[in-house]
């Protein structure tokens, strides 16, 4: 028995969903203490986010909830707690670094099970805050090769997200299908704008007076992925390419930061090519 | 009978309200096509903005509700069509100017009964859009006598709201009491910074990085009402109070037009001195 | 003889530009009210824009600044008063609008010469603030054609800068050429993304969480020109792509808007696809 | 000798001011890398930092510059190097994390020689970054008595600036004259708005759309101080009072990160109660 849960529902839209739902949840007298919904009308989606309180089994929520839903309903409830998640790396510490911070502080509301870097530098960093830290070098191996061995070290560990802190290889369709709609990456550009390698450079050439952010989901084209952040700050012709990628470190790390604690919170959900974010 | 309105309630919270309300939509076989709530724990007070379509008398809509709702509950079921509203305006053409190009393209959702405004500086502008101007001069006369005629000027019109685009003068209690909750004011700070007489001189005095504009609903104390939308630009040394002025009048427009669609668009609940914008 | 002028050079870098020029202006006994000075270090071009004042003939402070700068350099000495621009302009009124309402009011510094536009729609809205319109059709014609009648038309008139005030037309190589760095366009996108037609809808595809507006010179690539300023506003998956479009308007206006405040007060300079702006 | 420095003077306006100190450098065969002016009108005060190359000595061109500038002038000659602070806090790690982080990655150009804090909370936290963490607690003493412990233990070091990473003490007006121009506070909130203790409760209350922070030099009265910097970030009806401080963490730590950086880069004048930067 539980006292609190959060409800997560997305399935095909119908009419009376939202009386059949909240009908479940006040015959078994629990309280609804949020609640968000959304209809896709374009696609014919409804989705909807709501913290139950009372007194309750969690698999007898799901299962009366199942029979209201129509059959395709993707029905999760959610105890509110700590998540698992792997960061990988490879030698910026930036977006690393405010994720270990806020851990060490006890304000991630997670779990860090170790970090995964394809370099050694930021080795010392990441042992500062006791955590795990995993050399996997990748010279002389074949993009696979490495992977293999990557994957072999994340099968060792439960988690349910794989963060990438500016880990600044291409990933594999296997790898990324390993693992659906579990890595989170941030683009260090206003996607999609400046799609590719090195886009500050790009930035700086087109003459942009703004650059940002994209936190995301990877899916098979790495900088394609359903978006759950983004965020900007403005720049101008002061600024050579490098300043530019320095100023857009703090935004980088914010905006990972904040997807990171929209997905823990379970705020996220995948739509399509998009998200819908409560 | 219509066949869409906009549902407004607004009480003291209660368990099972959401299926209560859902449950009388589900029973007159109407759709929902847009849902949102808020529930303020501290205040211990529900909001619920849903938009129902279907076929059905919004007279019974409203009484059905009321049975469900608890008794000191603000029901409202708006068909959704353009609003009445006055605009009131001193020498400043640009927030007014702003709401006279949208509605001169029928993109303000609103109809503009006249405009009134203390001097005759605006006179020819507002005539460009065959909107009635009436000049109320206010000189040699107390506050007071000034706001009867004014008074008398709004009487003869129907009206939901009255906008102060720019309107210079301090409102007295007895006007604020006679349209509580209709009255929507822009301020030119970002309040509560810099209450009270020329804020972007005391914004220059003291030296802020950035500047702001406040809409809000008009109460007793002029800048004081609560806040439906605000917004924000950097400065810096360089700027003038006037240059700063000039800056500001972008945000100042932008800011109360985007509170006046909200209103227009019933998205605006009155909390307290808050407000809960759907 | 005037009392204030604004000097615009653009050069190849040197040591002791700024040594020579302050020396004329020294000598001159001008004062220097103010002066912003950048040097490209990548292409090795210096730019500065000085506003001075004193008792001077401009043509004279020109011809001495020219023995002192280098041979290529582009020297302006610019009186500051309004300039003459053209309106460019399809079927939506807010960018227009706005630049008409800081006409009709003072507040441009500027004087609008036309209105030109290819359809007829906005012709009552343009003649309320006594501005010529022209309605130029393009039916039936070939894309050269029609051009043709719009350069016969700007033909006769004195102007400093057409701006495109969502000119919804692709222009041909052969009329950018005709007005090198004369032409103002504002682009419904945070550029470079959503290059090309419906930048809303491929924006609310890709299911963005910020969308922007970009206003730029015009060159051969209609999306491609040195970009003079830019602003976004955050989105959410609840906005369908017309309430993207609806949106994006007022980014749109008031990026066009500070774009053409800039230029009208020789802020900007060209540098290759950048700018430079004081 | 050194190859390259920062110039930076602070002096009554006077004509040729520019002329006169451009011909020092022109007569030394220095390079100006990089040159910002402001002049405040208002004030009559001239502000200036140049970035100069070349091969010179550091102090005859202090005194050469002395030769051609007002008696009053405030002429600073500066080598671009890491310069030291102490850092205090209290219990809060964000604000401190986000500084230690970017210390322990060589990314801010500072020494930290120190943190002191009046609570041991983030002993084992600064400790992971080896830097030495003093714990003065206050209990049972007068705001003197503690102070006069601080003080002793700031003088054992050598330091440029003191940054106040949300320290929560109140600051006697005798610390405070101890290290003018000095100590770098950040606020939690938009300065002036929510003067004085738990603003984001005050902002809650007040029920604001926006919330921010300012970085500022700490004078007499603790939030009146010169400001640096400043940022916001929107929030809405759905946010706790608590929620609120949570969202403010990122913004408290990017300012004050930014202002640190400018004071470190010498990119900032105090001018009266506001603050010139370049």
């Amino acid at each position: 028995m539980v006292t609190r849960a959060r409800v997560l529902i997305d399935c095909e839209d119908a009419k009376g969903l939202v009386y059949q739902i909240a009908k479940v949840f006040y015959d078994r007298d629990l309280n609804i203490d949020n609640n968000r919904e959304f209809v896709d009308k374009e696609q014919g989606r409804f989705f909807m986010r709501t913290v139950v309180s009372g007194m309750f089994d969690i698999q007898e929520l799901l299962e009366e909830l199942k029979t209201v839903a129509p059959e395709d309903a993707h029905i999760r409830v959610v105890e509110p707690k700590d998540k698992k998640i792997i960061l990988m790396a490879t030698k910026e510490s930036h977006a690393l670094g405010d994720i270990l911070v806020r851990h060490a502080n006890g304000e991630l509301d997670a779990q860090i099970e170790c970090v995964i870097a394809n370099h050694d530098t930021l080795e010392n960093f990441v042992r500062r805050f006791d955590i795990p830290f995993f050399h996997v070098p990748a010279e002389g191996m074949s993009r696979e090769e490495h992977e293999e061995h990557v994957m072999k070290l994340i099968s060792e560990f439960e988690f349910d997200y794989i963060v990438l802190a500016k880990y600044m290889r291409i990933l594999t369709p296997a790898f990324v299908k390993a693992y659906p709609e579990k890595i989170i990456n941030i683009h260090h550009s206003f996607l999609p704008a400046f799609i590719g390698a090195n886009p500050y450079k790009q930035a700086f050439e087109r003459g942009v007076k703004i650059i940002g952010a994209t936190a995301h989901f990877v899916t098979n084209d790495l900088d394609e992925g359903p978006i759950i952040a983004q965020d900007v700050i403005p720049v101008n012709h002061r600024l050579s390419w490098r300043d530019m990628q320095r100023a857009g470190r703090d935004v980088e790390k914010i905006v990972l930061s904040r997807a990171l604690s929209l997905v823990l919170h379970d705020r996220v959900f995948v739509n399509g090519n998009k998200t819908v974010v409560f």
